[in-house]
């Protein structure tokens, strides 16, 4: 995979792009084929219990697959999401950073699809799972 | 329809189940079929451009439904959301509230599923739909 | 709503675009807002116990939408299915036809997104319910 | 893993539970994790053109799920699809058998969770992704 953007330029999109969000969010690894995000779980996120919200959840897998597309494409702030089918499989546990693996399955010349898996940090069972499609501006597509 | 709380005590059971977020949301209507939930929207609800976020319509939705459910089986904390997918059609309007029609299409034993339209405030067209499965406690669920 | 093809012309249209399961497909009803489409339940539909089988109530959806946009936007073939997200409810009436009714939510210029409740006929609780996103070759969208 | 059914079991199976369309399918591989399903594509799958169509990838999905599910709890008639979201992606090479990976991501009690990936058979990219929910009765769910 030809990557036009590496970690550092990532975050620096996110903090720009995300000002009011960006700091929940971390790079946590890139290798070849999967992009990993950290949530940097705080009260904000938290349902009564201590366990992560869906909504936190959703914004994670959004980000995620979001930053898995500019990593290929480059900084294009107008790709947006289009759909999601996310499936909610088992309580977080309680005050415990997420780990988002994004895998993108397809970047055409106006849709790219891409999964997600979600996991509590330190278990290997996922917590979520979630597949987003984004539309993404024409000129910026794969051919 | 038969109803096991109305619109105060819907109001007073979000305002303490989920103290995070209570706030932003209010009740706007329930008739027979359709309970309509507003999102006060403010700036943490924002992109840059001031749209709404996809996470705050997720949120909305999840809310909504969530609401319609406790509307026909009364203050069951333990319903948790299992799948949703959600569809972004439009950009919403800027500063903008955003209105979420609720509509429940099986009360079961274990599950319940719903559909929502949400619009921006005054606008015909949807900005958004998404359907939800909620898991119900068996002791709650409709034989 | 502005119909560029009436009944007669979407049944011919389906006869000879799909001449495989062509005739399992006819148009019920068209209204304003809904294309309604029945679909012959014959022995292929069916699963032991006589309940119609899952790929047949999606095959049902995913044609009811393609009908409801081909009415707006005319015979257009390369129109394709990118994204469908369908709850199965209930279990279909037994050696019933089943009527599914379509509303397209958007029609925009490279994608379009429709609803669909499926009914056994002659019942008013869906079986099913699915949206369905197709993409639109881009000449024939909605500007 | 532990499995309760090896794959001449599994065939033997859907010979039988499947009796108008269990032709169509074979087992490819079982490995630890992926049970991968072969489409045996024929006439009756193809839209003009030669490409496979979607209920017919619907359908391949769906029985992979309900495979990899058997194989870990046994011959269990009444396990039910309530949910599917399917991403189609590319299309199909003509006239070739479709290859669908099936990965279980949770089984619980009431609900399994699983991911597909389809390939048509010798390529390496994904003509489509499915996620499917089904519901176990209650006394064959893992406690």
């Amino acid at each position: 995979m030809e990557r036009k953007m590496d970690i550092a330029a990532l975050e620096a999109f996110i903090a720009k792009d995300f000002p009011q969000v960006g700091d929940d969010f971390a790079i946590h690894t890139s290798s070849d084929d999967v992009l990993t995000i950290r949530l940097k779980v705080t009260e904000k996120h938290l349902r009564p219990g201590g366990t992560v919200s869906g909504p936190a959840m959703f914004a994670l897998a959004d980000v995620a697959i979001y930053l898995a597309i500019l990593e290929r494409i480059g900084p294009v702030a107008l790709a947006v999401t289009t759909n999601c089918s996310i499936d909610f499989m088992r309580k977080p546990a309680a005050n415990t950073d997420l780990l988002a693996e994004a895998r993108i399955l397809k970047l055409g010349r106006v849709l790219a699809v891409g999964d997600v898996l979600i996991f509590s940090e330190g278990s290997t069972k996922p917590v979520a799972r979630a597949s987003l499609t984004y539309s993404i501006p024409p000129e910026h597509g794969v051919k």
